[in-house]
């Protein structure tokens, strides 16, 4: 038993730990468990499978043929030197992550439209104050630039609200299920904006998707539109947004940033109109997520040991 | 043209009036609009039908036969010498909050869930802290205690969130539909509550429901349960609920408190692991639910007009 499969998640309990060990143990591996990159890195020179999320993972695993993430996002891993390994395939736990961004993502649409920022600052203040006017999803155009997981659960959910349509848009405009209304493709972004009041971005960072929101689709959205990002800072020209939303043309919720930590000096942190999250939409908090990480991962860890493709393989050139 | 209806409700716009003036007009009636009772008191004295929520219209109108108010809870108009008219039929506005006041309770109770009211501090120090465990509405189990349109609209909404179970809790416990997966009488509320993790409350506020959440009860519901209430405050012994949420055994979010506004030296103000809203869950600030009212109140006049029972009419004994 020389076949090693090495995992460094530090969220992961014990009851987890022992379902790897086994399927592990069952395939002939051994499974090993690090809590962090430093070390585990003895461990990597001879891993065949690393569990993990960091770069640094595949930079110091020479002979890995399958590293599997368990983030959705893979940006860090598309730079040419990343692997060490010239075998190595990638994998990602998208899949995981669409139950608690479409709760996240639910949330910060009805803080926006009910206001819930400026209700809050009013109870801070301990007064009484009721009357402003509020929107609602109900009888809203939503679209969803994106319709993987994420844009899917979104989807399942804001249609129990009764908006007035649910329209998806994705690279070739196949509708990857009943949830929305109708799926269009990237090509028609520019015609869906102007009756869009809700957008909803869950798309990945790729050199397609960077500042696919730039002024001038910006500018397509009809006034008091509302922007939320779950998916990657980069696909939104920032300062572009800012501009709109101190103008008070547009309203945003934004969890995810071009640059992340957002910088203690952006101007961002006091722009209005705008909910900020600290990139939580997503993260492996919520035990569901993590019980879905690791079930995904066994899924492919039995794909893997038959010989047949992952189901969540990740494309290096398409970014995904 | 000397039978009168006269209107007191100071957000109607005049798209609205021009409705009531047109129905009016069609069954023999003089509509009259005004912005507040004080300047209604002399149109009052012969107005057959009054449309507006203060208790000052049923004193100051001796010869009304019905009155309609744009509210759905009607425990003001409970009291025995309310209505000058001997004559007089009370009916409410039950019918138009369920949407907003639906998307109120998914929206406070994802904030409790994800511990927004945290972040949102977090975010206002312009941290990056992002690793605060979350709950989820997904696997929940849920009781709503109050089956009304509010509580079927709040199932039907979260249904879509995949919890784990959605019990509503009604007197006769009637079914009313399929977004409950079952509907217990109030007589079987201690069994459900300790099996609730999240408890959605809608009652009207009645003698019957006066501290139905005593201390007894809420000691049945289990750690870390969180507690909703958007119908009235009365249904809570406030002090017992305040008791175990400093204790950290419960959660709540409150839209509404047993005294209105919530006096500015009252406890629950700084209590932990408490989010309020200045009940502002069901007002008339959302468009929809203004148009909804003036649509169900057209609806009952041409029944009133008919001579057919008021649809929305309300039992001054049973309280609503």
């Amino acid at each position: 038993m020389n076949r090693k499969l090495v995992t460094v998640i530090s969220e992961l309990n014990d009851c987890y730990r022992a379902q790897i060990a086994a399927a592990a143990e069952k395939h002939g591996f051994q499974a090993l468990f690090f809590e962090d990159d430093v070390s585990a890195i003895p461990a990597l020179t001879d891993a065949e499978i690393v569990f993990g999320q960091h770069t640094s993972l595949a930079r110091n695993s020479p002979r890995a043929r399958w590293l599997c993430t368990p983030f959705a996002g893979v940006n860090q891993f598309l730079g040419e030197d990343v692997f060490a390994s010239p075998d190595a395939v990638l994998s990602n736990s998208s899949g995981a992550y669409g139950v608690t961004m479409a709760e996240h993502v639910v949330m910060i649409t009805l803080e926006m439209l009910r206001r819930q920022m400026e209700y809050s600052a009013i109870v801070n203040r301990r007064e009484w104050v009721r009357n402003l006017p509020v929107r609602a999803i109900k009888n809203s155009r939503i679209t969803l630039l994106g319709t993987g997981d994420i844009g899917r659960e979104c989807a399942i959910r804001l249609r129990a609200f009764g908006p007035a349509s649910l329209t998806g848009v994705n690279r070739g405009g196949k509708n990857p299920g009943p949830c929305f209304d109708r799926v269009l493709p990237q090509g028609q972004l520019d015609s869906i904006l102007p009756e869009t009041e809700i957008l909803i971005i869950s798309l990945p960072g790729t050199g397609e998707t960077c500042h696919m929101l730039d002024a001038r689709r910006l500018a397509l959205l009809p006034d008091d539109a509302l922007v939320v990002n779950v998916g990657r800072g980069m696909v939104i020209d920032q300062p572009a947004l800012e501009r709109e939303l101190r103008a008070g043309r547009l309203y945003a919720a934004l969890d995810v940033f071009e640059q992340e930590p957002l910088p203690a000096d952006d101007p961002l942190w006091d722009c209005p109109h705008l909910l900020i999250t600290p990139h939580v939409a997503g993260n492996m908090t919520l035990p569901y997520t993590m019980a879905r990480i690791v079930e995904l991962f066994l899924e492919d860890f039995e794909n893997y040991c038959a010989g047949r493709p992952l189901a969540r393989q990740v494309s290096l050139e398409r970014g995904y």
